[in-house]
């Protein structure tokens, strides 16, 4: 396998393909397969964008169609047949049936761009400044996002300031128990120093913060003191939403209402970029016609399979699966932590989305290096990449989970 | 044809949908066609991306055959075989001919993201914070690319201050003939308050800003003064390469070479999503792996679409016809300034970017909405949008360039 | 009395003159007589800078013997025989005994000067921007001493962001407790989104924050955390220092050894200004020659007053009789107190400065006035103005603090 | 003469004591006397602040007279008797002959304290942030006058970014006479990325700049573009003020009318520290009491001897001296200059603030030294230091003047 033109051509940034030094030919659902033909399962599912799998055969069967017929690839913000079909299916999937009004905007197809649409909503709509982000907190590596973002290791490539955000630990970082109340208190005080901010964002589980998942009690602490202070309440859904977690939110059911909730990653369904704020109608209005815009906003393809991911949440037995697969995996995490009691492992998780703590940066990536050698494909997160988030497909099928799991356990066993 | 989805359940902050009040079903070269069968001729290309039309159909071929084959489509920044194409075909097409060495840096596939990796390379490969941008420069929505955007209206939506950038007259504005000879001498002295700065950032065309062209002798000057002060000099390539102007990049026989080149918008050729930016080695040498991140980098029907895109490179009849359907874009709009000679019209541009500065942007929100009404889409720039920009796909027919330019020439009229 | 002057001439911004609507014309220790022949008792001592009286004679005789001698009044940074008594009594009074080894600075004679020099200091020495802050903390009006100070009344007359400050809660404020200790973990994560600050910058009372007091035990777990980042610990005893709670530091005894003392007010003895920063020598060593320079930095009037201040420091009997007067202010406040129960009045304070927090804004205005209407000078300070600050010279007569509190017992009565 | 005590205990950034190593103990107009009897002509005057000598009787008769009375020395912004006449004088002398109506404002006794409030006042009165500031200019040390602050030897002592400052070059910097004309055409451009500033801040001669002298006209010019803008027109006169250029303020008889004066050094007369902005009421108007504050805002010795120094702008006699002595200075300049063709050294200046410009910083230092071990002080100034600056006391003798201007030319003959 011939990885010269890499090594020769691309840049130094590249990061993936040190970890897992092949060249991958093709993919169906959670399995990579390289150029040489080995096979790899694949607990990483591109960054946990391929909640369907790799090449789902309804979403590439659609494509194909949708590419045959001549629909419109790109369009930025212009109306077409397939973006209408989408909005008209999210709505009947997803808001309708919860009574959300908010409002579908679409945007350059990362999630930071969502992210940055978001803050400036926030920041216009309230005449404010600050934004309250969380300790461990991942929002994206353009400037406005990577200021909410907290990891170092990002942080310090801006190389200016990250001005505007306001760092609060999250819940289940040290202080994380009392920090909405003392802030709260604080803010009433006209002597603390602190300003009124525009905007909570927020992830209910951190996925690159290192699987830190956060309860429903204090998610709704947060969402009080935003609407108590006038601030919006931003959820920044782009890795724990879209099923991976159980529901279409993974804060459904737990009584928040956000008035921004941030989608990409696998909201295009086939790993076709697309990025998507929902906004409640009067944040919403305070947008001027093409006051965000970007060039990639009205990706046909993204359209096209992400209405077919859709169907995926009228499917009870999809979404029955999620749970009793997430508790599969967090339950055979148990038995490895369990397995070395002096390593102080620790499990935390929910749905399809599970960290194993192994408490050791260098550990955690000589795991990754035994599971690549046995076919597995695993990403290390969290802080010094010390947690080792398992993020499958969540059309992964039983077997391929069980054994995903075996090469798990035999890669710690060796590292 | 039914709006009110959009209406009822699309942001308020959508803007084309607004200028073309239909719904499009299929395009197809440079046509769209409306769901109730209008058909359009497209002088837009998705602002700037649809370089080789609408669906064309090598890469649609190309790309279903991917599909069928279960190519990679979304892989981060692992090694694919399509991405190795890419890159290969890349650099035999476009640097080895050129005798560039620069690396390929793959980001989520906006503009901007490759214009934030672009400052923050600069600013921590030079330890300093300012970037130089220009007046009517337009660089991307999010937070560090839109401090580099000079457009007011988009500018005031950030709610926050946009630091870290010094700005200059473009060459073609107030005080551009002189102003980077005076940056000089006044950095040159050290109790001007001025500090060197990290880079200088600059389209050679701005499209967006109003189709000024900067000459070569200028381009040279910029970027003999970076090199004079130890910052990059950074090309923003991605609306006015690709073709665009006439050779693959904008600046092609100018004698100049940039640090880092930002390409997007007509890369992936088939409207399909994918911004790369191209890093001289002693430049990109200071990346870290994972420093910069995103999760679409690695879009399998972009690479597959882009490979077949630099094709159209090697088609020296292809390359011909770019600067002959420019000077028949440029001779219409002489012949439309000289019809209204008290008006004032302008006509800027080079290769099949073209505007007619008509020095009103009422003036020019009116002809596009008589030409829309006539079957032809074309969209404002400019300062308050009064330059009409052409930019129809490079390999639009003789006919339908013709009776565009026809069309254009009767909204004129009309308005 | 004409007042008029005032009115027609004088900025809109003047501020005690409104409270005390009369016209001083002399003064002598603790009382200020008005144009009319009007007494009152000073409470207030020129908001703490008077700590040996108006017209302290001693003071005044060495003055009139410096102009008569033609001593140099102003001089800059050079060296004259009266500043280089000031700085050898300094030594020997305050420093010699104490064993510090720290350098004087002298520079613009504002507290805020001082303050922007520390910060200065520690930011260069430090290479890093942020300083920790504390909420209710006071430091000056200048824009980088304002972003150290917490009251909104102050920060909002900035205009623009007031960066590179975090604000923690001071002890006393809610969330104080646990702050320090939150702070050094999240710290201590890489993915907490905090950087290590070049400083922490505190006062041991929080005179206009609303006379909050610190332990020594608190103000030691702030100094072992700024020394264990790497920072510096900074106190700003402009107001608490120089006689002020009994020693000649505000922090004597607590085992405190601070990189950077802040002092001005008290320091120049009869208000001629002054300000000196008390720097480590290897702190002080990052300096450059005219690094912070500032026009009024040698003023011989307050050398000469400030060298006769500092002899009181070898005075046992004034020495004890701080602690003493502060216990008669102290339990009259608390008889206060208690005298109206439903209030929830409380009573704060160290040494001679004391303060009676009444909750309410609106009320100790009221009290000021009515205190002002029966010959007494007092000034609210805290959130809302809501504490009535008690700062009489330390040379007060007891008759005259008896019938000082007496007129306060009598306006609280009437308010 | 023993100066171990400043070696010992005063910080390393102490400056003019390296430049002039001895130790003064008294001083009389224009001289400085050492310990050990060694006399100086004053050619600095304390950097422009004793332009009525060192000592001055009248000054100092009525100092020792207003200790002797107990008047207030102290007294923050509440009324006294001596600052209501010097007010009334102020408005007297120079106010009312001139027409203008601006109020004062008193604040803390530095310049960098005016500069603060005058972008304070002009950021609020506006809502806008950024201040326009020129190439060369000396506005203080304090964060927010130190952003306007031109000389990269003080601005990197800042530690942090100096934001919300446009920096345009003076009217004899590179590019200084067209760049007023080029910003007014940029801020009518929408897309230039310009916003329209707060304030313009100018000193119409700049001092520590290296006697940068402005033209009415260009003077003009920014007003004018200013008053376009609806922004502040503020004139810094803190050393170019009060005499030091003929009138009372530098730019009478220019036809300007500025929004905000900034006065200090010269303003106390005696070197007794004050500082005082004057605020066309309109402006003054957007302070609310107590907005920007200052413990040493009301200086009875400053205000005394102030008002007596008032008295000399109604001496004709003294008035028209400076021009006189300044063409005394400024002939014997231009004679230096003439005997060293070949060194390209240029004179400048207005009044008695003269420059010769011999184009080398350590040449200058040289020139010093040479000077002092002849018995004169004087100060470089400007870029690198290379601007021999002459601001004599006001009322320095005509043979002291002379004996001094002889020595010059005997230090620059030797160094």
């Amino acid at each position: 396998m011939d990885t010269t033109v890499f090594a020769r051509h691309e840049s130094t940034v590249r990061g993936y393909s040190r970890a897992f030094p092949t060249v991958f030919a093709s993919a169906s659902n959670a399995r990579q397969t390289a150029e040489d033909g080995t096979e790899y399962i694949d607990f990483f599912a591109g960054a946990g964008v391929l909640n369907f799998g790799h090449n789902n055969p309804r979403m590439k069967k659609a494509l194909i169609d949708f590419l045959e017929a001549d629909g419109l690839a790109h369009s930025l913000d212009m109306h077409t047949t397939t973006k209408r079909e989408f909005i008209r299916r999210f709505h009947e999937v997803v808001l309708a049936p919860r009574g959300m009004e908010h409002r579908l905007q679409f945007m350059g197809p990362t999630g930071a761009s969502a992210v940055e649409a978001a803050l400036k909503l926030a920041r216009v709509s309230t005449g404010r400044r600050g934004i309250v982000a969380f300790s461990h907190g991942f929002h994206g590596m353009s400037l406005g996002a990577l200021a909410a973002t907290a990891n170092d290791a990002f942080r310090r490539w801006a190389g200016v300031p990250l001005p505007d955000v306001v760092r609060l630990p999250f819940e289940t970082a040290p202080g994380g128990h009392t920090a909405i109340a003392d802030y709260r208190a604080l803010l009433r005080d006209s002597s603390s120093g602190l300003e009124a901010p525009a905007a909570f964002i927020v992830e209910t589980v951190q996925a690159e913060g290192g699987v830190n998942v956060a309860s429903a009690e204090w998610l709704r602490e947060v969402q009080d003191l935003a609407h108590e202070l006038g601030a919006l309440f931003i959820v920044d859904d782009i890795q724990a939403g879209v099923g991976r977690t159980g529901g279409y939110f993974s804060f459904d059911g737990m009584g928040l209402d956000p008035d921004v909730i941030c989608l990409a990653k696998g909201l295009g369904g086939f790993g076709t970029p697309i990025a998507m704020n929902l906004n409640k109608p009067d944040v919403d209005d305070h947008w001027s016609p093409g006051a965000h815009t970007g060039t990639f906003r009205g990706q046909g393809l993204s359209f096209v399979a992400g209405a077919v991911a859709l169907d995926y949440f009228t499917d009870d037995e999809f979404l029955a699966r999620i749970p009793a697969q997430g508790e599969v995996m967090r339950a055979r995490l148990a038995a490895i932590a369990d397995a070395y009691p002096d390593r102080g492992f620790e499990v935390r998780g929910r749905g399809m989305l599970q960290g194993l703590d192994v408490g050791d940066g260098e550990f955690a990536k000589r795991v990754q290096s035994e599971a690549f050698a046995r076919g597995l494909l695993v990403g290390p997160c969290g802080p010094e990449g010390r947690v080792i988030k398992l993020i499958p497909p969540l059309t992964i099928g039983d077997e391929d989970l069980a054994a995903g799991l075996d090469l798990l356990e035999q890669a710690i066993g060796a590292a």
